[in-house]
C-alpha cells in the first residue's frame, strides 16, 4: 500500500495533513500585504521557538544552504575556526569554513560520543579562535552535545558560536539568547513538521557586527539583503510562499503544544525507543546521557546486515529507516522521531522492528523475554 | 472571495490543481529509489524543455540562487564580464558578477528596448571578455532579447554565454545546444506551472571545463557536488522532494502539450493582450518585435496612478497585477501571462482592466470604440 508508507528517518519527517493542505493552496504574491502578514507572523514564531530577540532570516534552501550562510557572511580567509565534530554534519560545517579560506582546527569525538568539557577547554587554550562551529544534535549519529555545558565555555574564550541546530530546534531545549549563541541554523524538514525546502538562520548583534568585516562573496544568502527586506516585512528574493504559509501554520501548532510539552514529548519518544531497543537485546550507538531527542542510532545484531533490515521493514511494514552515513554505513541504522511524531509511532516502529529482526533470523535473548 | 484571487504577475503564476495536489502528498525519502526515479525523470524532461544534452542541476532555491550559481562556479577575481542589461534582472546578474570580483562592463538598453546587434558587436570589439551575461526575457520590463540573433555574435567572440531564462524557459523558443549557450538558469514559479521554491541550472561542457579553473568559494550551489550526486541519481543536499514530485508532473503535462504548442500559446496570449491594450488606447512599454511572450508592461493612462489601478483591479476583480520595479515604479504596470495561463485568462484580464480604468475615470478614446 504505497500511500501508507511511513518515514522514520531523520528527515523528511511526517507532516500533518493540515500543513500539507495549507501548502497545496494556490500560491499568493510574495509582494502582497497578505504574504507579509503571514511572513512576519512566521518570523515572530521562529523567534519564540529559539527563545530569542535576534533577527531570523528564512531561506528558500535546505539546511546546508543555511550552514553556508553562517560561514559566507562571517569568515574571512585565514580566520581561525575551531570545529567541534561529532559526525558528518559537524564535518560539513568544517568543510564549508575551509572552502571560505578559514584555518580550521578540528576537535573530534568518536562516533556516538559527545564533545567533552575538558577536551574543549584544552582545544580553546591552544589558539585564539574567532569562530567555533558546534552541532547540537548530530543527525548522522543521534548524538547530542550538551550545549548548556559547552557553549558558556566557548563564549568565555571570546569566539563567536555558530551552531547547527538542524535536527534539534523544535525538539530539544535551546534558548539562543540565554546561551548567547551567535548564529543558529535549522531546516524545515526536521522538528518543524514541514517537508524539506526552507531553512532558517538566526543572527546575534555580535554576528551582524562581524558581518561588516567579512569580505567573502555571497548574494543569495547575504544577511544584508535579508535584513533590508525584513525591514519591509518580506524576503529579498522570491521565496517559497507555499512553504512559508505552511510554516506559519506549523509554528502555530507548535505554540499550541507549548515548548515544554514539545521537549518532553521528544524526550519521551527517545526514551521509549531506547528502552524498546534495549528490550530487544540490541545495542545503541550512544550512551543515554548523550542521546539526541530527535534521532536514535542502533547497532544491528551480529550477522544481520543493515540493508536487509531496511529492505524488510520497508517491504513488510512500509517503514523507512536510515542507514549510517560514511564510515558508519552498514554499521548502524537510524530511526528518526522528530517533528510530527507521537507515542503510537514509536510503539509501531518497535513492533515492526521486532518482527523484521525475527524474520531475518534474530533470536531475542531469553533473559530479556518477559 | 479570498480563494478566488488570481495572479497576473510575473511570478508566482497559476498552478494546476493536479500539481498542487501532487505537492501536497506526504514527502518521500530523498535517498529512496522511488525518489531517484522521479528526480531523474524530471531531470530528463528539463533537458527536453531546453533542447539540450547538457547536465541540469535542480536547486532548492529561487532563480536568484541559480544566477549566483552561474557566477560562483565560474568567475574568478579580475575576470572580464560583459553584462547585457535591459532591466533589473540583467543588472542583478552584473551585480553578482561584481560581488565575485569580476571586472564588469555593462551594455545597457533603455527600458523597454532590447540589445541591438550593432551595439553588441561594438561592445565585444572593445575588450576580450571571458563571460557575457544576457537576459532572455527581462521580467522587469517584459522585453525579450533576440537570442537567435545575439548569441551567435557573442559565441563568435569566444566568450562563454551565461543566460537568465527565468521567465522565458517554457514560454519562448530556446534551444540550448543549437545556440551553444554555456549556462542557462530558470525558476519554478515561471513557465513551469509550479510555485516558487526550485531553480534550474544547465551547464555546457565548456562551462564545466571553466569551472575547473574557478577559485571562488561556494558549497550549496557547487556544480561538483551536484554532478557527483547526479551520477547517483540524486541531489547533494536534501532537496524539496515535494516540489520535485510536482515538477515531474508539470513537465509531463508540458510534454503532452508539446514545445511548439507551448510557444504558440504564449505568443498568442501575448498578442491578444497587446491587441486588447491597444484597443483600450493605452501604450505598451516595448515595441511588438521586442515583446516577451511571458510578461507585458503597460503604461498607465495620464492622471491615473499605477497603485490605484493595482488596488482597484485587486479589490473589484480579485486580480493581482505587478507594479514596475526601481526606476519604472509607478511608471508601468505588468501583467504576467506565463505558465498555466489560457486564452480565457487574457480575455478576463482585459475585461477587468477596462472596468478598472473606467471606474478610475479613464475615457476610452472615441475613435477606438467599435
Amino acid at each position: 500500500m504505497k500511500e501508507k508508507d511511513f518515514l522514520m528517518i531523520p528527515g523528511p519527517t511526517p507532516v500533518p495533513e493540515s500543513v500539507l493542505l495549507a501548502i497545496a493552496k494556490h500560491p499568493i504574491g510574495h509582494r502582497s500585504k497578505e504574504f507579509s502578514k503571514i511572513f512576519m507572523s512566521a518570523t515572530e514564531k521562529l523567534q519564540w521557538l529559539a527563545q530569542t530577540k535576534n533577527e531570523v532570516y528564512i531561506y528558500t534552501a535546505s539546511g546546508t544552504g543555511a550552514m553556508e550562510g553562517a560561514i559566507s557572511n562571517l569568515v574571512n580567509c585565514g580566520d581561525k575556526v575551531l570545529s567541534l565534530v561529532i559526525g558528518v554534519f559537524g564535518q560539513r560545517f568544517a568543510d564549508i569554513a575551509k572552502i571560505y579560506g578559514a584555518e580550521v582546527t578540528i576537535l573530534k569525538a568518536e562516533p556516538g560520543k559527545a564533545i567533552q568539557e575538558q577536551d574543549l577547554k584544552e582545544a580553546l587554550a591552544k589558539d585564539n579562535y574567532k569562530f567555533v562551529t558546534i552541532t547540537h544534535s548530530e543527525t548522522s549519529t543521534g548524538t547530542a552535545n550538551d550545549i548548556y555545558q559547552l557553549i558558556p565555555i566557548i563564549k568565555k574564550s571570546g569566539a563567536l558560536v555558530l551552531m547547527d541546530a538542524v535536527t534539534s530546534l523544535g525538539c530539544m531545549k535551546l534558548e539562543m539568547d540565554k546561551l548567547e549563541i551567535d548564529v543558529l541554523v535549522s531546516g524545515s524538514q526536521k522538528g518543524f513538521m514541514l517537508p524539506p525546502g526552507l531553512s532558517f538562520i538566526y543572527v546575534s548583534e555580535a554576528a551582524l557586527k562581524a558581518k561588516e568585516e567579512c569580505k567573502a562573496p555571497g548574494y543569495y544568502f547575504c544577511w544584508k539583503q535579508a535584513r533590508k527586506a525584513l525591514k519591509d516585512n518580506t524576503t529579498p528574493w522570491t521565496p517559497n510562499v507555499s512553504f512559508i504559509v505552511g510554516l506559519e501554520l506549523a509554528l502555530t501548532k507548535m505554540q499550541e503544544e507549548g515548548l515544554d510539552n514539545i521537549y518532553a514529548r521528544h524526550a519521551r519518544l527517545r526514551d521509549s525507543l531506547r528502552e524498546g531497543i534495549k528490550d530487544l537485546g540490541l545495542k545503541l550507538l550512544c550512551a543515554d546521557h548523550d542521546a539526541s531527542a530527535a534521532i536514535t542510532a542502533i547497532v544491528p545484531p551480529e550477522n544481520i546486515a543493515v540493508p536487509d533490515i531496511r529492505k524488510t521493514i520497508k517491504e513488510d511494514w512500509g517503514i523507512t529507516v536510515a542507514n549510517g552515513q560514511k564510515e558508519l554505513e552498514n554499521k548502524i541504522f537510524r530511526m528518526g522521531h522528530l517533528g510530527f511524531v507521537c507515542d503510537r509511532d514509536i510503539l509501531m516502529g518497535l513492533a515492526a522492528l521486532e518482527k523484521t529482526l525475527v524474520k531475518l533470523g534474530y533470536k531475542i535473548p531469553e533473559k530479556l523475554r518477559v
